[in-house]
């Protein structure tokens, strides 16, 4: 069996050594990106972290599911290019890819936030 | 077996007698809207109605699925209300509720339908 390389190079090194794959910004389709925003508690996250305009960690977001979900739900918002997951030591933190999703679909992120807290207000919901 | 009577009361009259339910404006959520516009497909045939500005008759969408799987797409549309289909004889008949959408969720169709235009152009697809 032939001697294997360890693959030492990373795309996206981090300051735990780990990390987690992400689309290119060339690579943020637009499908995607609506499907991510098209769940209420994936929508909840991103107006959550639209808010904070850092990073959050994962635990902040007390949502009602179980946190199998929760990883889920993130996962879809980061492989989409929603958001840029990083680990930093143990906690996995979460922020909006605003300048990105800016750049390749100018003003859809703002038109998103915007709708959803008119939507909010309409019904009388949190935030 | 008791006598049933006949229901006449139509919520949409239409000129064929037929009537499809839509979604009141006041219904219409932006999870669903987004979630219609996360299909390449769906998302298609909403920046064809928007090009054409009036009412189009699915059979002149030439999508490459069945036909089953072409109504389950205007259906999610219609359901969702981003089309209003109204039967006219016996075609089915299909317009944008642009205004509708206007209305409560103010710019977000057209920042949809120019990130849809942008990313058409960059991956060189069609219209």
């Amino acid at each position: 069996m032939p001697a294997q390389k360890a693959r030492t190079a990373q795309k996206e090194p981090s300051p735990s050594g780990r990390s987690l794959a992400h689309p290119d910004r060339a690579d943020i389709r637009l499908e995607g990106v609506l499907h991510a925003l098209s769940d209420p508690m994936r929508l909840q996250i991103v107006r959550d972290l639209a808010a904070e305009e850092g990073e959050l960690n994962c635990s902040v977001f007390d949502l009602p599911v179980s946190k199998s979900t929760t990883t889920h739900h993130f996962r879809v918002l980061r492989e989409s290019g929603v958001v840029r997951q990083i680990y930093r030591g143990t906690a996995k933190m979460n922020a909006l890819r605003r300048d990105d999703l800016e750049a390749v679909f100018p003003g859809l992120l703002d038109s998103v936030l915007t709708a959803a807290a008119l939507q909010a207000s309409r019904l009388g919901t949190a935030s």
